[in-house]
């Protein structure tokens, strides 16, 4: 019954990383400030460069600093990347669950879009945005075309989550986006079909939060993951 | 305005862990599966031992694979961690940002936790869970007596939310929940003072998911919150 709680970062090893760790915490860098040289990490920790190097590595793979080759290491933004790649290969790995995984990613976009909406309608109702309709004219022309828009769609929603207060949240929701959009086709589905729902859904979730009327925005959205709940429906 | 689309994994270098990742995948390997020795790996994909061991480390700090000193490297769970790692740190490094980070966080489990509201009170519907009852009275126990519970907090959240059809979704909770108190003692944050309006919320919770109320569940999670609130309200 009993379970550890972490009160640090959960760390797998290499001390050295936590002393990195430290040194950014202690001196107050911020993300894309310069970490010092290799070799004052060497003198400052007192441990060896292939240490350092390791333990940059490792950070690195976190996003927790960044490697610029011929300009140093630097702070990282710390992003949801890492998560995005292992939830990713999880997603590919498990196929045999009737694309449990997949489904799951779903599942939890859609519950962090409908947790947002509140937010993304007060941020954008009562203005437009040239910029957001510009995107939903692109998925409807593509539509009709019957081509896939991935990149319009990502950036809507990316542009429509940077209004709010909350950035993780965002992130999250860009990242869940990331997992399922690089999934879907290493498991041999189809992308949805109806390609003109789902341009269309996003026309509506636009109309919706400008007009300020949180309902309708959650029914778009809800709208907006059928014809992908339909193609997992069918892959079974 | 262009946006790059992962269509595969984002990897950020090291082409030798993408062959690992095929290789994982290829031979139909699941988490807990052994991998090939590092001897095998580097015959097998025509590089260096210290390429492979480098893959290797990557991989593992991404959950993607298990170093067992003396053992040998497995498939790892893919789990949350390397972001939890990436979060928590995240966190601690913006307390100037008015608590930013930790707002944001807090904000996201209880979207997660009133999210999957539905799925929790449809699977606690109806029986009595003497393993939660009894983590709610230690959590009760605690309060009256002026000590914090976070084991019994974590667990009952963690075996709450076991119990729903979305793996995912129960650990992105967990994974936010570990942020959030890793975070609040490295800010120098007091725990929320009422602790007993935290602990009586939990067993509000409890008492709703089992008489099937999705609407009360959902006001005691928002309970359940506001002891964290105020303390994030006061620390500015």
């Amino acid at each position: 019954m009993t379970r550890t709680v972490p009160t640090s970062p959960p760390m797998r090893r290499s001390t050295v990383a936590d002393q990195i760790r430290e040194l950014i915490l202690s001196r107050g860098l911020r993300p894309g400030d310069a970490l010092p040289t290799e070799s004052v990490l060497c003198e400052t920790l007192g441990v060896s460069r292939s240490s350092v190097r390791e333990a940059v590595r490792t950070l690195a793979t976190l996003d927790i600093v960044e490697v610029r080759h011929g300009h140093g290491t630097f702070v990282g933004q710390m992003s949801l990347d890492p998560m995005v790649q292992a939830l990713v290969f999880r997603g590919v790995l498990s196929p045999g669950d009737n694309l449990r995984a997949l489904r799951e990613v779903v599942e939890v976009r859609m519950a962090l879009d409908l947790a947002v909406a509140e937010k993304v309608v007060a941020a954008a109702a009562g203005e437009t945005h040239p910029e957001l309709r510009a995107l939903v004219d692109e998925m409807l022309t593509h539509a009709d075309h019957g081509e896939t828009f991935l990149d319009a769609d990502r950036h809507f929603h990316t542009m429509l989550l940077e209004s709010i207060d909350n950035q993780l949240a965002g992130q999250l929701v860009g990242a869940f986006w990331d997992i399922h959009t690089a999934v879907l086709p290493r498991l041999g589905l189809a992308l949805p079909e109806d390609l003109r729902q789902t341009s269309k859904a996003h026309g509506d979730m636009l109309a919706a939060a400008e007009g300020g009327d949180v309902a309708a925005y959650r029914e778009a959205v809800i709208k907006h993951y059928e014809p992908l709940q339909r193609a997992l429906d069918h892959a079974n």
